[in-house]
């Protein structure tokens, strides 16, 4: 027998979550600010350690700090709905971001945000 | 029947050449030179372009300007016997070395050197 054409079966993940208009600009506010901090530390981590360069080891690691860097970023900068809450408990995690620019969030995202982020902070201690 | 194996036969290659025990120095030396030269412009360069980075893409640039640097670097300065004259060719015709630099060097390696430096100078012109 044929299936139905029409409505194919909507996929579920187990990551999805709903998404409110205002919390998509709470997000979105709080993700572009982490990263906007985090270019700006990397700016002045590369201009310090250019400032510094004295022999050619100086010069290939700055070139491996500023490569380690754009993947890092890349890897964590991913703003997708299904991501989005790994994204920020990680961002808390690591005090790129603080738990006041998520307000606006509801009460279940932020639990589950900053249960991540106490989770890999003391992982990673 | 079997060869002789206590002497395998020598491989000749098109590229061989003598080089003498001066020569040898005044290659080296030429090659380091030309080779801090370049490192040091690099430096110069990378300091340059950090002092006046504005946003992420100065800082990419200049992750992507000091990768390909020092794969440049690294092709270019083969210290190999083999290689060497193609390496102070072309350092020559980039204006690496300067030719009094190879003084000291018999006149067909010099040759070589500058009549490969001139054939590069033309194609990249």
């Amino acid at each position: 027998m044929n299936g139905d054409l029409r409505t194919p079966p909507q996929r579920s993940y187990a990551n999805e979550v709903a998404w409110s208009k205002r919390e998509k600009t709470v997000a979105r506010t709080a993700f572009e600010a982490a990263l906007d901090r985090e270019l700006r530390d990397v700016m002045r981590q590369a201009k310090d350690r250019a400032d510094s360069l004295q022999q050619s080891s100086d010069l290939w690691e700055l070139e491996r700090y500023l490569s380690e860097s754009r993947r890092e970023i890349d890897r964590k900068y991913d703003y997708r709905y299904s991501q989005l809450i790994h994204v920020l408990g990680t961002l808390l995690s690591q005090g790129r971001l603080q738990e006041a620019e998520l307000q606006g969030l509801a009460e279940d995202k932020l639990q589950r945000i900053r249960s991540l982020a106490e989770w890999l902070a003391k992982s990673t201690a």
